[in-house]
């Protein structure tokens, strides 16, 4: 080492941006629960099963002997992929999507912070759904951003008391919500709170962030039309993390075209571009109708028959005393201790009971603010394993129940 | 749409940070040279014919056979190739780098933008180089960092006049240097430099970060060891782009454990983790030891005759009324019209009389901070060419001059 200690200065401390940023608690289970004797239904991870590996595989060869493939890409991802990107959510909002109204980000979490920081600056105010998205509260920290909360009943956030708190004064810059299949609540936003959503949108001057990654996971129904829809004050977020792989890290953002200016010039700075080898798969498995079709009816019915199992299991081991959500899609279920035991139960501490038993989920306080206690609810997430697997892990997590008494 | 149009609110402008971040003119022109009858000598690009495309198939391949490999993968990337990079970094800095303080990064890019995030607030001073790397400029522009230069001769940046500044009381909390073959500038900072500048970081209490993604590109002899093999104070930067391919979008940051820890956890609100696939590939590659000596040699020595005819070309062409860089390795040659006719050219516009006559390159104002006069220089890339193609490039180079008059 140069220079003598005597006259060594300390570093300066880290920047107050990185210092108020939390962690995941579901990154850190991740790690914690990567023990093969536990049950894991803590991390949103598709199920490998469910993944396919061949299809990309062969893409992946079709890829690579295309020159450029192995080269820098544009910045808003590759040209083949916006295309394909614009189709598709052209057929999703209902009217004509322009590829330059596309930028292609490292998983839809890079659109939204790159979103995040193209439209706050610290200090302004976010809402965001109680609970809220983890990621996203993430992104809106590193942002600096002052974060209100609305909560979510069985038909998604309740715009009533977003209309309340917009009335009362409070003017955010941006109101994010999880609009299908909510991650971690499992609820879908209904029709008419969408083009509430819509027109309050307008009126006041926000900006939804529409994050849906879940939305082509239903198992008996579509979800009604997005948001962004509506109106041309939503920024529509989506991934082929859920639906092909997230080893693709293939996530995009569109809408205003000054918005996706701005997140093109922020991504030059942040990493440059994506990477052409996994965007060109990318595009060739989106743009096969017929494959993707039949692919994504399988991932309806094997989610479908996964949640099935989880909440049946769930019924029987404790009836009454936990109530869940309706699950019609996605990834998750939201559990809450029911009645009395519920004021007296805290998810994280039952946590080490379960992982005692080897069993994994997300205690609800990972999704909050601080503003409501979401201490007697977990997120299960059924899509990891087969149904015999959910099965003993609710058998797990009954004994941790018995056990944490 | 819904709501009345009289009633609608225009929405807030874009963020503050957004507003102030410049483009990057090289990807702007990355877009205007991709017509197919410039030869540009624009970009960074490595070979498309030195980069490994049928190993990258083969290691697809295997890396798809592996479960996991489609994945989420963790936050500060695959644990193999953590360790594979241990094992590289560690024979760099002659100290043993343990893989907890590595974090893989999508592209070393990522790894700089990160790292302002993690070191610099708002108002901040951090010094780069004179010409500086543009992705540092954007990155530290995103962090709303005062930006100061210190110049560059050909043994690197000017340390004696980076010791003045800090005398005289500038406290600058980041100085980022491109150590070896400098990006514009081709030059490698001098041993004795290195020594001056980890003294200097441990006495002001400042963090170097030392960017190196052309370290093993040398021609004739190994750069010094690297400022990080001198002090702590050293966040040591470099990528797989350079020596494999772009499209892995593959770079890392190692050093102190607490900044590695802080840059995990923005990485985690920016984009959660990078591809298990890409990861793996590059693992696969990076620890392949003797095929990595081979291959590298090969980028060596062909790279280094296109770096000799480039620069050949350009002495018969233009003799004594262009200074070029002494080039040693890395990928680009630094030219200036020498004498008066400097000061009376701009490379900006001398770009236009180039595109028309088939030859691009970036003018040297791009590289700048608007303190130093850079519209006399100019930076050729020469390394995504073959020889005869440069030939003709500086043939068309040299009408495009004749014809700006």
């Amino acid at each position: 080492m140069s220079g003598s200690a005597s006259s060594a200065v300390t570093p300066r401390a880290l920047s107050r941006r990185s210092r108020g940023v939390r962690g995941s608690a579901i990154r850190d289970l991740l790690t914690l629960t990567a023990r093969s004797d536990v049950i894991s239904l803590a991390g949103g991870l598709p199920a490998p099963e469910f993944i396919p590996g061949d299809r990309i595989a062969e893409q992946a060869r079709a890829a690579l002997a295309v020159p450029g493939s192995v080269q820098y890409a544009e910045t808003t991802g590759l040209r083949e992929l916006r295309g394909v990107l614009a189709h598709r959510e052209s057929g999703r909002i209902g009217r004509p999507v322009d590829q330059a109204d596309i930028v292609v980000t490292h998983g839809s979490q890079q659109a939204l912070s790159l979103s995040a920081q193209v439209l706050l600056d610290p200090g302004d105010t976010v809402v965001v759904e109680a609970p809220a998205y983890t990621g996203a509260l993430q992104a809106f920290q590193a942002a600096q951003a002052r974060v209100h909360t609305v909560p979510l009943d069985d038909e998604g956030m309740v715009t009533e008391e977003l209309r309340r708190l917009l009335e009362s004064g409070l003017r955010p810059a941006v109101v994010h919500t999880v609009s299908n299949f909510h991650n971690p609540r499992g609820v879908v936003l209904g029709e008419s709170r969408r083009h509430e959503l819509a027109a309050l949108a307008e009126r006041y001057g926000f900006w939804v962030i529409e994050d849906d990654p879940y939305g082509d996971l239903w198992f008996d129904a579509a979800p009604p039309p997005p948001v962004a829809a509506l109106s041309d004050r939503v920024l529509r977020l989506s991934s082929a993390s859920k639906i092909l792989a997230p080893a693709l890290r293939v996530g995009w953002l569109h809408g205003d075209r000054e918005v996706c200016r701005a997140v093109e010039l922020l991504k030059q700075g942040a990493d440059l571009c994506g990477s052409a080898l996994t965007h060109r798969i990318a595009a060739g498995l989106l743009a096969d109708d017929a494959w993707m079709t039949a692919h994504v009816d399988a991932l309806r019915s094997g989610y479908g028959s996964r949640a099935r199992a989880l909440v049946g299991a769930l019924d029987d081991a404790f009836g009454d005393t936990l109530t869940l959500s309706d699950v019609r899609g996605g990834m998750f279920c939201w559990a809450s201790v029911a009645g009395s035991a519920g004021a007296e139960t805290d998810t994280a501490r039952l946590l080490d009971s379960a992982l005692v038993e080897g069993v994994a989920f997300v205690p609800g306080a990972a999704f909050g603010t601080g503003e409501q206690d979401l201490s007697s609810s977990m997120r299960l997430c059924f899509a990891t394993y087969g149904e015999d697997v959910l099965t003993e892990a609710v058998a797990r997590l009954r004994r941790a129940v018995d056990r944490h008494g």
